[in-house]
């Protein structure tokens, strides 16, 4: 257990929750009421109250982003490479703040809890939230937390787009802004592959219409198909040609449905790993707030026109082999930014991992965050 | 109609029909015996019997590969565009053959005919075959014809794979091997993305072991899903970028799951017509053709030992866009043969459409086709 809690952990860390009394008007046009929120919180809030930072997670993601639950915990939380002292989220000198969003699965309002109007659980009557949304509820809990201004707002992918979210919504709260491997908006490609995850869980018959606790069932096969469509995009080629190549998984192939390449074996069991611990309504409602993100949709599509009154310092990372949100797309964002007359740092990190590199320990990442961290 | 039937179609044409009555060994260990083949000829066999060229389909393709079967009919076959009088597959010169393969779903022999044997369907109990199955049953269909070595092979993706291996297992039957948008094996991601295509088909409750048909059902929400899956894989980022962009089908979001954007609605319709079409036995035993293929493997991963005892000319074709099977896989075969001191022309064409490319009518993909046979 000594590496656990090493020097450089948070240690074992519990999660908080907290009832927000307050109703919020969401995009899609309905209101929330007392929604509870999940969070974990490291470090210590600073006197001043200014040297708090929020942590986004994304689609799968949850509040649990360092250190441990219990000391018998086989991982860390899901960040854990890059929260805990002397790491680039310094918990010495930050005090990190990571929730569950509204709509997930690990304890925050969503689908799977109870809708105190009705008694009843939400399942599938839980509302489509945005990033929007989210922001708006993460502004809630920054109001809780006694937070006026985050100094960082930092997250990846689906992360990433609620910490540009952040800058747009609230340029008052939020001295910087850390946007990795993320988007402005999805590609057809990107929304394409969502819609096969979502119809693969959709036309479950154990779905049930989002109805499937009601039957004691889970769709098992939709959510797993999801997930291994997903992973495939989570990796580059390449990776996965390093991890897997063509290795057969018993020396032989065997002519028939069941296992016979290495990759085929990895896939199945992390699908299955995922359909324990997620909730398909859950997922479905994330790939939705990733397909409506688009700032500048309201202005004639004009990103630097959204990012006009932000006044954060902007960081903006990608990675060379991450095809679901390439480089191409970090792009976009940071002409925006230029064209916006706004500060803004970019690297694209040479990485071998495809989307999934920000979860990485990445020397030339992990440096990048470091560096700009210390200007935070 | 004018346009249908104008001078450089094929016309209207009849699918014919073989039963092979000879035993045909598969890799898997298995015997085939007394199989059917249908295909289709286009153009008229010399004198000589030496102007012969054989198309092989790739995952959903079948024999009709040129001209309408109806004068109804809606579409041509589906490589209409390089087929007929005058076009780079030149019907004036030369006798075409386009068979559906063994295992196919079209009229070969295969999960949906009868077992002569037990007189049931052999439904989820014919065998997998391979690429290397499909070349030798090829060879008795060309025997069957009179053709004692093609002028050429032809073939795109999985088609591909038939084109070089035609050129390994009958070095002095085959004069020239077009191969295009190939691989000399799959990578990891591409069986990946056959697995979780596989596992949406074999996971659905209407696919009963693959008994469907006993049931009087078919998977439709498996296949459906895979075709999904596929269809993303054979376009690129951009050209859906191109044809979908963000539009969305009624002009706002739906905040549920119903269609939203115009490239949801494409795929579903896609898929919907898929389902209608195809077997779902057949796509299972064409993806794992697709992931055994690896002629290498037999010589130690040495594709130019592979190929050392080949004679044929070879043409190799990529496309840029092309993301499932990139240029990258095609320049190990063009190193490979070049290694083996064999005589091979290469060209990666600039094309926006993906792996869809080897489809589409693009001026520089059908000059090469034409020059290149024009010396067959």
């Amino acid at each position: 257990m000594q590496n656990k809690l090493d020097k450089n952990s948070v240690g074992i860390v519990s999660p908080s929750s907290v009832e927000i009394k307050q109703s919020l008007e969401l995009d899609c046009g309905k209101t929330i009421e007392n929604f509870c929120l999940v969070y974990e919180t490291y470090g210590k809030l600073n006197k001043e109250k200014n040297n708090a930072i929020l942590i986004c997670h994304a689609l799968s993601g949850d509040h649990h982003a360092a250190g441990y639950h219990d000391i018998n915990d086989k991982k860390p939380g899901w960040w854990d490479v890059c929260i805990g002292p002397n790491k680039p989220f310094d918990t010495n000198k930050f005090f990190i703040v990571s929730l569950n969003n509204l709509g997930g699965c690990m304890g925050s309002t969503g689908p799977n809890t109870l809708d105190k109007k009705t008694g009843n659980e939400y399942g599938p009557d839980f509302p489509i939230v945005t990033v929007n949304d989210w922001v708006n509820s993460q502004k809630l809990l920054a109001d809780y937390l006694g937070i006026n201004a985050w100094a960082c707002v930092i997250g990846g992918s689906l992360g990433g787009m609620q910490a540009l979210q952040w800058a747009i919504s609230y340029p008052d709260k939020i001295r910087n802004s850390i946007i990795i491997a993320a988007a402005a908006k999805l590609s057809a490609q990107n929304i394409a592959f969502n819609e096969v995850a979502r119809q693969s869980i959709i036309t479950d018959p154990e779905f049930h219409d989002g109805h499937y606790n009601k039957f004691g069932v889970i769709p098992k096969r939709g959510l797993s198909i999801a997930r291994m469509l997903g992973h495939i995009t989570y990796l580059s080629d390449d990776s996965m040609r390093q991890k897997f190549g063509r290795d057969l998984r018993e020396g032989k192939l065997h002519f028939g449905y069941d296992v016979d390449f290495q990759v085929e074996s990895y896939l199945r069991y992390q699908a299955q790993a995922f359909v324990e611990r997620f909730d398909a309504n859950t997922y479905l409602l994330m790939t939705k707030a990733l397909d409506y993100f688009d700032p500048a949709k309201e202005h004639g599509g004009d990103l630097s026109k959204a990012l006009e009154n932000t006044k954060s310092r902007f960081l903006v990372l990608s990675f060379t082999s991450d095809w679901r949100f390439s480089s191409s797309r970090s792009h976009e964002i940071v002409k925006s930014l230029v064209r916006a007359r706004k500060s803004v740092s970019y690297s694209e990190i040479e990485a071998n991992h495809g989307h999934d590199a920000f979860l990485m320990p990445i020397p030339q990442y992990l440096g990048v965050l470091k560096n700009f961290m210390e200007n935070v």
